[in-house]
């Protein structure tokens, strides 16, 4: 365990995963001293490397003398570590496993149709990936409504672990819709999804943390060199 | 929660990743009732569509009226559900961070190399794939050697989560040794790995569920249609 409570987050500002684990700090109400990689797109930073030497990505929760890597791992790390209320995951074993499995399949499925889009070297490509991603959400809207039982989050009353996976979809989404002119979350469609992402938007563990569809915008056209 | 305590797996008796299920019930002494894919190659069964209708992969944990997937979540689920000694996961949120990073170490970049040395088109690909591994294989034993401690198992002196996830390689790499002729464990590089490798193959939860290389060569001809 770590010998001292020293806790470090480095992270980007604009990015998605890193606000999993801001977003967990906070409802844990953890002090931490946040570090922005200065220019992740171009190098990263002497820190960086050494605390996530296999794979050299943001984020990393630096805690005394112990590194965690990987966004839900931090979040699941942060959720045990600090083990007062108010629990990120469920308390029970199955709806933890639901929240799990639904979380792994943002990671694999959303966010596989999400760089699909992104990579597409032609409008067709582009087309696949959208609509693959338009099946994804569909079935996270499913998701919602059950898990939901018509509450406001996806773990009922409180946000949870399976709202900060979800989340990470809110800021590439905005910034696809804005280059593709394709609502991705539609009335018709999401109802439910359209109303949890204003909600988790402006809940006070995410708002200071979560940057404008414009930043993400601006920051997409820095990162893939577009006028 | 389960409304009643029957327990089912849905499995296929040469996956390494139901192999995980059936390791973790067995630590737990949970008794349940296997249920065999009859041909997982060509067909799903009715039950294993109904129970995993996202992926429709095996394996699959039937608790009751409740279904869990994706192999580390149901090793996970087991080690929650019943609570009771011995731990999978270790106690304390770092070892536990630690381990379920590793996990998806093995996942994401152990299986990436895996597959594109079995999906390889041509001898450069296989070779860069084989390369790939080998290159995972030597930091999973630099884990190893860290982790256990000196003693015989990623864990210490049990086996636990991480052996788990790291057991589900040992299958696949000794088809692809038979096939390609090249040893991927070897004595000079991964000394840690082979005798973990041994006690873990020969412990009494993994063994009855273990297939033989002979088996899983078999196995690997009928599914890769090789004379």
């Amino acid at each position: 365990m770590a010998q001292n409570d020293t806790v470090k987050l480095i992270g980007y500002w604009s990015s998605p995963f890193a606000l999993r684990a801001r977003v967990a700090l906070h409802l844990k109400s953890v002090k931490y001293e946040y570090l922005d990689e200065p220019d992740v797109i171009k190098s990263k930073s002497e820190l960086l490397i050494k605390s996530n030497p296999i794979h050299k990505k943001i984020p990393v929760l630096i805690h005394g003398d112990v590194s965690i890597c990987e966004s839900l791992n931090i979040v699941q790390y942060v959720d045990e570590a600090w083990s007062s209320d108010p629990s990120i995951l469920p308390s029970q074993p199955y709806d933890r496993a639901y929240a799990r499995f639904w979380a792994q399949y943002v990671d694999d499925k959303c966010f596989e149709s999400l760089n699909a889009a992104v990579g597409a070297k032609d409008e067709e490509g582009r087309m696949v990936a959208a609509g693959k991603l338009m099946v994804c959400l569909g079935i996270l809207e499913e998701t919602f409504q059950k898990s939901s039982k018509g509450l406001v989050f996806f773990g009922g009353e409180n946000i949870g672990y399976l709202d900060i996976a979800c989340g990470t979809l809110l800021g590439p989404i905005s910034v696809i819709e804005v280059f593709s002119g394709v609502k991705f979350l539609q009335e018709e469609t999401t109802p439910g999804l359209i109303k949890w992402a204003e909600r988790f938007k402006t809940h006070e563990a995410v708002k200071p943390y979560m940057a404008s569809v414009d930043e993400y915008v601006a920051f997409a056209k820095q990162k893939f060199s577009i006028q």
